[in-house]
Parts: structure tokens; sequence; C-alpha cells
């Protein structure tokens, strides 16, 4: 496909939103799923690492870049010296520091060079994915495996009408449900760093940005 | 409180890990809670404002701005002219334009500030939130109303353990339960605009970047 | 004008590039007006300020806020606790801290804005900027004047070439040559602080990221 | 060097700027330098391109990518489609498009691996550089040269005092006095469309952003 810049402008009236509905339900039956299949000692191993390391750094190519900047930011407002990688003010990463990489195929060609990078450091790698025998998942000092669809899963270029009957049912297209996975996981080991520390609600409202 | 970047180093070993489980199964709770409290109009009547926008615009503060990202880089993989406010190449607002805000509480300073202007150039302006009657709920032609707790609910200074016999039980800090609620609605949109335009999964990836 | 996102590609073939060269000499014309007008008293001032904050915070809009993160970029590697207003972790403002902005006429609204809440929390405000008498000016501890042309001089819509006879002769359009001259003094700037702190070319190449 | 977060606070006071003065001028210089040895067949080569192009994406890293941003900020005012690789709503490059790279040395490696990915996919590629013979410089079908000092010259660890009486005298450290020169330059490429265009300074303020 060459460029279409279409026009949207003649579709409706909207008459229903059922896949609004549908979709929210399925992303809620896949959290639920992942839940199960956690494993604890790595969430614990990575709990201890991000603990242990002088810095934190995080990176992620497109929307994984983003989950991996909300997580960033609720780290600074517990008190950890974090930087995103990329960011204007983000300085070198040394071997005393933890780098946690978000990449669901753990594949993402930017980010396994950089993780390749950091292993030569001598910094500890910690990667969130989907697969673990991935790229980034081999060089990685933890694999946090958070199971389901990735990007490149399911491409055979269905429709997503077909994919209500495969695997995946109404999920979401792309990279979409690791996402929303890595987000829910993410932001539930701060509500455990947060016990951990023994951090109070305004302890985090002081760090929150004042000018914004 | 002054400034304090104290030292994590100390605190360990990690024995357990309860509050990452008990914190995502709240989330679920809570996006459960949401769905049946959704007003199926709104989401309609912001379904058809995005189809008839000629651009669309997303904003948002923090963790709410990355949450807008989100949304628009799907919306540019759907094949709409999109953007980010503040990005580099983000033209003029236009009145045949549709700019979505999002923000918890609804009265992040800067954010509103930008809503006034939208309403001054005749932009249509439509609000996600948690709050119908905030200063943006107020001035948009829309009011996407995610019920739930935002940034400056329950900020007495309680720690997160009384929290969990409060209202908002075991739920991450701050508004982390309205962004997360709010990237899963947002994804839900998408799945219904890709029906809406009858999309498949490999015209999301044949715009999806092909340089990161 | 409503939008009119033309096609260029009919217009060639370029035969000349004059131009390019002329505006090139008028900037370097340019930079040594402003190099006689500068108040050494005022640079003084603006270094003792930004060498005893306890952190440095920087922002602008636009093609200022480049030039602030280029200055903020270089401040990191000199060893400064440095952030950009509106990056990720960038954490609260406190009153030991100095925060600069860059705005060429003074009244960029959200800049402003946030320099009120900077002053109102008692730290200390360094605006660089053309106009002294400016909104932000007025409430700024340091106004470090660069004198020029800013974004809304000579706004009448009057065609370049006329611009050519006018008081700005051949400089490029808006805000350009403010922005070049700021970028200009706050790298001169960091060669000074250089000298005073004592730092090396490789120091600052220790702390230059290494995962990018 | 393992890391030195070491305070200023003790530094001062501070009783000259003559860095400053110093610094400016040898940057001028540097300017003046660069004017007499720009390729004039290169710069007309690289408008026609740009104005050839169906849209323009632009990349750096670093400080590089700060001015590479600064230049599609004025594209998009001049009505060019155009776009920062790795900014949210950036599409996917395609064959009858021209991406822009700036890098000093032509070796920085993630802009040099997406270099080689546009070569794959068809486009045109120009690389802005100091260096005709470096990595981007080969894979480029335009290298527009812009000769001088970059990041990995003169890298024995010198002070900078030492560098006075080197070949870069006074320049400010790193790649800076490539940094400034690729604005400079680019803003002039932007006053010579301007005429090839026939745009005026209205055109550019239509299309400025109305909410920063």
């Amino acid at each position: 496909m060459e460029r279409d810049q279409f026009t949207h402008m003649k579709i409706g009236p909207v008459k229903d939103c059922e896949d609004v509905i549908s979709s929210m339900k399925s992303i809620v039956e896949n959290i639920n799923e992942v839940i199960k299949l956690l494993d604890r000692e790595d969430i614990k191993k990575m709990l201890q690492k991000i603990l242990d390391g002088e810095m934190v750094f995080v990176m992620g190519a497109g929307r994984s870049g983003l989950v991996a900047k909300a997580f960033a930011m609720r780290l600074m407002h517990l008190g950890f010296t974090v930087y995103v990688v990329g960011e204007t003010t983000t300085p070198a990463v040394k071997s005393r520091d933890v780098v946690i990489a978000i990449s669901g195929s753990g594949e993402t060609g930017s980010i396994a060079n950089l993780g390749r990078i950091v292993k030569d450091i001598g910094s500890t790698l910690i990667t969130v994915t989907s697969k673990k025998e991935s790229t980034l998942g081999k060089i990685s000092d933890i694999v946090m495996v958070l199971p389901g669809k990735a990007k490149n899963d399911h491409d055979a270029g269905g429709s997503l009408e077909k994919n209500i009957r495969g695997d995946y049912k109404n999920l979401p297209p792309l990279g979409t449900a690791f996402e929303i996975i890595s987000l829910v996981f993410l932001d539930s080991l701060i509500a455990q760093l947060i016990t951990l520390i023994g951090a109070t609600e305004s302890d985090l409202k002081a760090r929150h940005t004042n000018i914004e």
C-alpha cells in the first residue's frame, strides 16, 4: 500500500458502540489471564534489582516507550533517580545502574541494539516482554514475561472480524494488549514499591511536578 | 517536604509481591465498574465527532499526556491526520478540527487554558475525564466521563495502607486508575473505529512507522 | 487563511541559492551586533545563579524550547543536576532551584504562567529574552537581554522581500534570529562554566549518553 | 570515571565573563569560514529534493536531533508535510519521501541504522554532516557538508585551555560548533525556500501553532 490519507468525513452516522464494550471486556479477560500466569519469583527479583540499582533507566519504542515513560514518572514520584533513554538530560549509564526495556516482541531493533550496549557496560538489564526466547529476552538478566499477543502475532492481514474467532478474539490491534498489560503490571509494581519503601501518597505528591 | 533523594539501596530482601497481584485485581475491578457506568450516547457522539473532524489533535499533561499520545498513534495507524499538541510539527488548529483533552481531574491548568483557546477558535473540544462538572468539563462540546479516582481525590496524605479500607481500596496512587481506564477506553474506541472504517490489521501495519 | 497543505512538487528547477548565503551573512552580522550590546554584569549574575542553584530547570515553547533543551544537555554534561520542564522524570521545583526561561518576546503564554508559579515557589527565575519590559522580564530575578527581532515584530504580513529593506534586512522569518542568538549565547555560557569549574572535554564525554 | 554528581555551589564569585565573549566571536568566525566552503551545487540539489519529496522526514540524535526538530518546525510553517522520526504520529516512510539526517560525525549508530533502512525503502536520503566520507555520507543521495569540528574530533581529553591554541581554538566543546552551523545553515535554507515558494511571513504565522 502506498500512501492513502483517506477522508473519514463521510462515515456515519454511528449507530452503536458495542465494539467499545466488547473490547474493554476482552482487555479485562486478558489481564485476568496474565495475572494467573505471572512468575512471582521473577517479580520479586525485578523489584530487588530496581531497589538495588544506583540509577534506573527505562527504554522502549513507540507505545511501549510511552508505557516506559509512565513507569519512570511514578518511580521519580517515589524518589528514585530515574531517566528515560533519549530524553534531553539523561546521563551516561554506569555499571551500577539498572536498565528496564519494554518490548512486546522482544525484537524491536533499536531497543535490542541498546540492550547489547547496556550489557557491554555491565549494567543490569531487565526486559518486560511477552516473548521469553526473543533477542532481548536472551541477553537480559531478568526477563519479566507478560504472556500474550505481541505486535507481529496474527499478522496474516486478516480482518479483525476474523480475529474474533481466532486466538486473540476481540482484542484491539497490533501490540495493544501487551501495552495495556505492561502498564497495569508496572503500575502494580509501584504499589508494591510503595509498601516496601513505606511511602505515603503525600510523599508522592511532594515530588510530582509543580510546573505543568 | 524539601528535597530528599533518598537511597533505596538498603531495602530488601523482597520477600513477597502480593501487592502487585492485589493491585492488578483492583485495576480489573475498577475497569469492570467503569464499563457498567459508561454513557453509550456520549461514546457514539465522540466517535462521530472524531470521524467528522478534518484533523484530530490530542492533548494532556503528565501521564494523561502519554495516554493521549498512545491514542494519537493508533489514530494515525487508522489513516487519520492527527497531531499531539506540543510536538514539533503540529500545525495550527482550525475550526473544522476536533481537539481531545485527557484530564482525570478536568482541572489541569495548562490544558484548561488550551481548552479555552480551542473554543475561541471554534473547534470541537472533547474532554475525557472523571469529573463532568470540572473546568474542562464545563467548556467542552462532549464530556466523556470515565468515573473514578482522580489525582487529587483522597489526598489527605494518608498512607496507602489506609486507602485499602477506603473507597478506592487497593488502587495504585494518584491518577493511576484514571490513566489506565482512559487508555483501555481509548484503545477500545480504536476497535470500534476499525469496524466503522472497515480497516484490517495489515492496513494499520502499513502506516506503522518503519524507521524506529 | 484556512488550511492549505499545498503541493510543492511543481516548483523548480532551483537555479540559485543566493538567499542561503545572504541569510547566513545576516545571521553573522546579527550575532556580531548582539555581542556589542550584551550586559556583562547580567552575564556574571546569571553564571553565579546557575552555580548557586541546587537544581537547574529550563523551559521554553516551540523552537525556544529546543534551545532550552540544547543548553540543558550541556549543563548535564558539566555535571549539573538539570531538568527540562515537561519531560517525563522532571521533579518538583523547590525554592533553592534556579529556573531558566527562554522566550524571544517574553510573552509566551504558557511560559509566563509557569514563570509566575516559579516565583510563588520562591525559586530564582532567569529569563533569556529580547524584551526587557515583557511580562516574563518584569517578574524575573535576572533578565538576560539578547537584543533583536522577536517573533511578533514586523508582523504586518509584508513579504520577506520587503523586509530586506526594513530594520531586520535579510534575517530568516519569525523568531529565528533570537533562537540562533540564544543558542550561540548559551553555548558560550557553557564555555565560561567549563573554565569556572575546571572541566575538561573528557569529563563532558564521560557524562554524554552512551546509549543513543 | 564512575559517577560524580558534584556540587557546584561553592564556586564563585564569578569575576569575569570573557570566555562568553570570545566563544561567541569564535562561533562567528567559524560560520564565516563555513560560508566560504559551502558547495552551492549541493545546496541547490538539496533544495530541489526537499521540494520534490511527497513528505519530508528529519532525524538526528542528541543536540543534532534538536536542530532537526527546529528545521522541521519551519518546514511545517512553510506548508510542507513534515515529520520528526520518533515522534508520536510520524507515519511510515515511503519511496517518494525525502529523509534528512543530521549528524556531525556521520557515524551516530542509531541514525546510520535508520539511514540504511531509508535506502532499503528507496526514499531519498540527505545527510547534513561535517564528514563526507562517513558511514552516513557514503550511503546518502546527497551529502551536504558543513566543514568543521565534530563531537569526536580532538578528544584526547585535553583541557579547553589547551584547545585555545589548537585547531579549533575557542570553540565550545563536543559537537557544539557543528550543531550551531547546521542550525544557521538550515534556517538559511528556509529563507531560500520562502523565496522559491513565494511565501510571506503572515503565511508562516497562519500555520504556527495557536495552542502552545
